[in-house]
């Protein structure tokens, strides 16, 4: 193609919080101020800086953020046990645990000890299921993120033939079901996914979810496919190959500035809808609630 | 192919039931006598005669079976009022809610109100939220029974195509994640699908999964493709045409006597396992719990 469009994540990312800016306030008039507890657990420098965007995204949108930083040595029963006071906490609304954490925790656990109603980074399997199943609150931030860049840019998702290469429970999985839900045709591929480039050279959408940069090369790419890269790797490199992707698609987002700022934005998002939803009292159906 | 696999769905399901009876009995040696409950509700009469094959094949086994008929007047709120009493119903070890209710009934919300650890037939959210993320006990029993029979013949899933026409909460959906847990590449399909043929004819394992009599086509089928037919039209017709898949298939699942059979034995085997759950005290984490 001659001009693909570059998906500018800024500019979504800056429209969602620009219609996120009056809810807040009334919110605050209500007397609720929205809050996103952050846990970060040891001293990874990324997942730091991470946790400290997402605050700092809060605050600058009026939305309370508490951070707890755990050391490096905390164990899987001491997180479980912030968390349980974070459930708890009546003041918080949104939790969102800094992945990854360290080895010797049990992550997954962690993740599923996150109350439904505040798992607004979406990592739980309920969340999962439910979105799935098309009455989740809280999608994963990412795949949401690649939903909101498609309607923001009025690309077409229905009917149309996906690729996700990735298969990970807050990235492959929820983004395959969010494209399934949107009447797209999805495969999934990973690592042991047979003839990968012939494979995605017959989408009409690809989601590079595999986190290796520089993975998906343009020969791969079909004339005017959309290009949506969720991979973020060290010195700011994609999971897609920029250079050679971008002449062949019709739309692309690039790295930095596509899908890492919306995904921010869809957190802040779900934050202030978890805010919204404690101040109408909902509940819901929910297996075990 | 000259001489398709006839994937003999009594054969596996003997098989299956033949490795729960020593199960069944150490159980009620132990005092446990596992149980069953299902709920019919109002008088369709397929799902009569579904919920008393179910019925009777527990019974056959040994299990317990608590039959509940409720009026096809029941209202959502009665419904969830007898569901909650079985899982608070110690004797109680699985629930299955014959699907589909009456219309006026909120089926989703009657199936998400069964508890985590009796959702022996696989229909709740979280259920689905933790086969997809592996660590569930009890995934919809349709799609385990065509892992089963795969297993059962030595039929490779890891690195396969696989294609899953049907893209339902208790079979295309599952089904799909639960061959990508398996390491195949997977393509959900759909009645927004386009090409659907094109796509069909790549796949080296095909699920038919739509609810179509005699749907998917022979000159679909790649030469030398498994064939799991998962319908069960009026009239014992699947949802793959048979005569004309067969000779194509490498191997393939009659209707009746191929996925049917194997479903209902993976309902038993789920409602032993959740005896055996229950007698080793077994808790898992799970959000809400």
């Amino acid at each position: 193609m001659e001009n693909p469009i570059i998906l500018d994540g800024r500019k979504v990312a800056q429209d969602v919080k620009d219609r996120l800016k009056p809810r807040v306030e009334y919110l605050k008039k209500k007397g609720i101020h929205p809050c996103l507890a952050t846990i970060l657990v040891g001293n990874n420098p990324s997942s730091a800086t991470y946790v400290r965007m997402k605050g700092n995204a809060c605050e600058r949108l009026g939305i309370r953020s508490k951070r707890i930083h755990l050391p490096e040595e905390t164990s899987t029963e001491e997180l479980l046990h912030v968390i349980h006071e974070l459930n708890e906490d009546h003041s918080v609304h949104g939790i969102l645990l800094q992945h990854p954490v360290p080895a010797h925790i049990d992550e997954r656990a962690a993740f599923e000890a996150i109350h439904i109603d505040k798992d607004v980074d979406g990592v739980t399997s309920i969340g999962f299921g439910q979105t799935a199943f098309q009455f989740g609150r809280y999608p994963s931030c990412t795949p949401a993120a690649i939903i909101q860049i498609l309607d923001y840019y009025q690309l077409p998702i229905e009917g149309k033939y996906a690729v996700v290469v990735g298969r990970s429970p807050i990235l492959g999985k929820p983004v395959s079901m969010m494209l399934l839900n949107r009447n797209a045709t999805v495969t999934t591929c990973h690592s042991k996914t047979k003839n990968l480039p012939e494979i995605v050279r017959q989408a009409d959408m690809v989601v590079a979810a595999v986190g290796k940069p520089n993975f998906i090369k343009g020969e791969w790419i079909k004339d005017g496919a959309v290009v949506l890269d969720a991979g973020y790797n060290e010195g700011n490199i994609g999971d897609a190959d920029y250079e050679t992707c971008r002449p062949r698609s019709s739309a692309i987002t690039p790295v930095p500035g596509g899908v890492g700022p919306v995904t921010i934005s869809m957190l802040l998002k779900h934050t202030v809808d978890a805010a919204e939803a404690k101040l109408a009292g909902q509940t819901r159906h929910v297996s075990n609630a």
